[in-house]
């Protein structure tokens, strides 16, 4: 295939990140291919994805994959089959690379799924067990999920003082009436592009119902800012559109979500990443993020009625506790946040401003919050 | 407040709408002050939201609420309680309609959540109290939830044909790139408006990631259509969206689900109403929409591999039957359908269609079916 030069890509032809994609997948099978022929053991090296090969980086302040690796052979038999399933998921990620589509992981699962000839064996009968494989070749290859074509569902919306170049459509998320646009589950370079920003900054709402109210309030107006909901934890679209505001708009990033160990956690990964994901945090995580709301103290700060307060669960305590423990949470303003989250003894919701007024949220709460710069990192 | 001339009214004041809805709440009021003014027992009609008042109209082809009533007395020990909630809430809508705002039903649970003065009771304790309270407005009423500005969380992205002016602004439907247009959880006719139609049809799909396939194929284009997805059993913006489309632009609307029970009865409550929500039947429900696909008959007729069967469950088949005694269900094509799905043994997703090609489902599968008229009503 010939290589695009900048600005002559043909829409749906491979762009140059495409190329390297597939460049290192044929590389991985050449690999295994030489091997063969040369009579040694055709092996694929693979990243440990294990709690024991994850750190949190103090100076890079994210949660990242160590360097151990474990090889996978083909001349084993506790790990032929899984060698045969590499390759049947790198080739219909090399296939759907080529052909410029994009599917989902369970698609993944039903295109790479068939039973072997001669055999009743299937190559795969559950997507529990394609889903680690896909995963397995991201490490293998150092790609995003994205980068292989492949995406999980997505879930978020976003408004507000931006216009964007979606698959060719110019988009002007200033005009998006109450219903925002849709964030793709990929946000890469090559799909979505910044045209225009008049955004101050971005904010980033947990909650839908709280980015409704925000929107019929035109908040994003009033504020030059850009409002965003990940419609509960973030998906990874709405990650990577996060990160992409961060270090390409470069956009303060304010974080709202409910005060409670949930809240704290969806916090916690937008900025840090998670442990499971580790592999993914360089492109994923945005240590920028700050922590707007609510906070614990905002009971007295806002003079709150009891209207507003739910009585922690045994579990919610228990999940405050390892959230302290964790060392992205050392410093002195995050354990003062949860220990007075844990002596008040109720966490709150977003919508319960709205005992206040309809408006406090948009009016008075995050203004207020703004500009006195009480927010946490 | 003055009442707005046709065209004339200003953003953010209320419509005729607005203002009939407004009366009815004062009405109900005014009733129960006359009545405690003369010494009767003030009272609200409100009719019996419960199976034994649920019927199924053949006519009409719809689930609708019969005409039972029952009253709520203020001199009642056991309903003062209810009484006193049902005007609180009915107090706040009022109140959001005139200042032309929206909230969600948890919002509205907090907003009317106090401390009864001088004693340690509060009005409501859970949002599980107050939603109720919501529903018995509605019905007391005749008003939409929709119209008292109480929404449920929205769901469900639309592209396609079709130009829109949703809250003021223009919005082109044929240009949504890959990330399409959030269907608001309010789809009344004063706040969208359809502008340009170039569709024949409307394609609704269950899935989301069905949907992106066929978005990313442009099939909406080709097919000069719209395509929308419920993510999943369809939210209220959604169904009230497709029954405009149905009434207002005479659009057919085909649906797609997963050859399975959950599939069949996504399709039923979109068709005929659901027997929860009996009472919205006539403002949600699309009796014309029609059944494309998945049928357990495709199977053979599309050649399919055995990758697509997943076995049907003690529950799949339990609900299977529950379903074949639907009345809406009697007519002979829907015995057959449901027939083949029990006898086949297993069920089918549509994601299954991507093992015969990444795009059969927008190159072949939709395109012979609309050919063939290949669908159930």
């Amino acid at each position: 295939m010939a290589k695009e030069k900048s600005g002559e890509r043909k829409p749906g032809t491979p762009t140059n990140r495409d190329h390297e994609t597939i460049d290192k997948i044929q590389k991985l099978a050449l690999n295994a291919v030489v091997a063969a022929r040369t009579g040694k053991n055709p092996t694929v090296e693979i990243p440990v994805r294990a709690l024991s090969n994850v750190q949190f980086n103090e100076d890079r302040r994210i949660i990242e994959l160590g360097d151990r690796k474990a090889s996978r052979e083909f001349f084993n038999t506790s790990m032929a089959k899984k060698f045969m399933q590499t390759f049947l998921v790198a080739n219909e990620c090399r296939k759907l690379i080529a052909e410029q589509k994009t599917i989902s992981i369970r698609q993944m699962y039903y295109k790479t799924k068939h039973t072997l000839k001669g055999t009743s064996e299937n190559t795969f009968d559950e997507q529990a067990e394609s889903d680690p494989i896909i995963e397995d070749v991201e490490v293998s290859i150092d790609a995003l999920r994205e980068e292989l074509h492949l995406f999980a569902n997505k879930r978020g919306l976003v408004v507000g003082q931006l216009t964007v170049d979606d698959a060719g459509d110019q988009i002007d998320l200033r005009r998006m009436g109450r219903g925002g646009w849709g964030i793709p589950s990929i946000c890469e370079e090559d799909a979505l592009k910044f045209v225009r920003c008049d955004a101050e900054f971005v904010l980033v709402v947990e909650k839908q119902a709280i980015w409704h109210r925000l929107n019929e309030d035109r908040f994003w107006e009033r504020s030059k800012c850009i409002l965003m909901t990940t419609e509960g934890q973030a998906a990874r679209g709405s990650r990577r559109l996060l990160q992409r505001m961060s270090t390409e708009l470069k956009l303060p990033i304010y974080v709202l979500v409910d005060s409670d160990p949930w809240g704290l956690y969806i916090y916690s990964v937008l900025k840090q990443g998670s442990i499971n994901l580790a592999y993914e945090s360089m492109r994923m995580a945005v240590p920028g993020v700050r922590y707007l709301g609510m906070s614990a103290m905002d009971f007295k700060k806002f003079t709150l009625s009891s209207a507003v307060q739910i009585k922690l669960t045994k579990e919610d305590l228990e999940r405050a506790k390892q959230i302290r423990a964790y060392p992205w949470f050392a410093e002195k303003q995050w354990q003062r946040e949860i220990d007075a989250l844990v002596s008040n003894g109720f966490k709150m919701e977003l919508d319960g401003l709205l005992t206040k007024d309809t408006s406090f949220i948009s009016n008075e709460y995050v203004p207020k919050k703004l500009r006195d710069k009480d927010f946490l990192v």
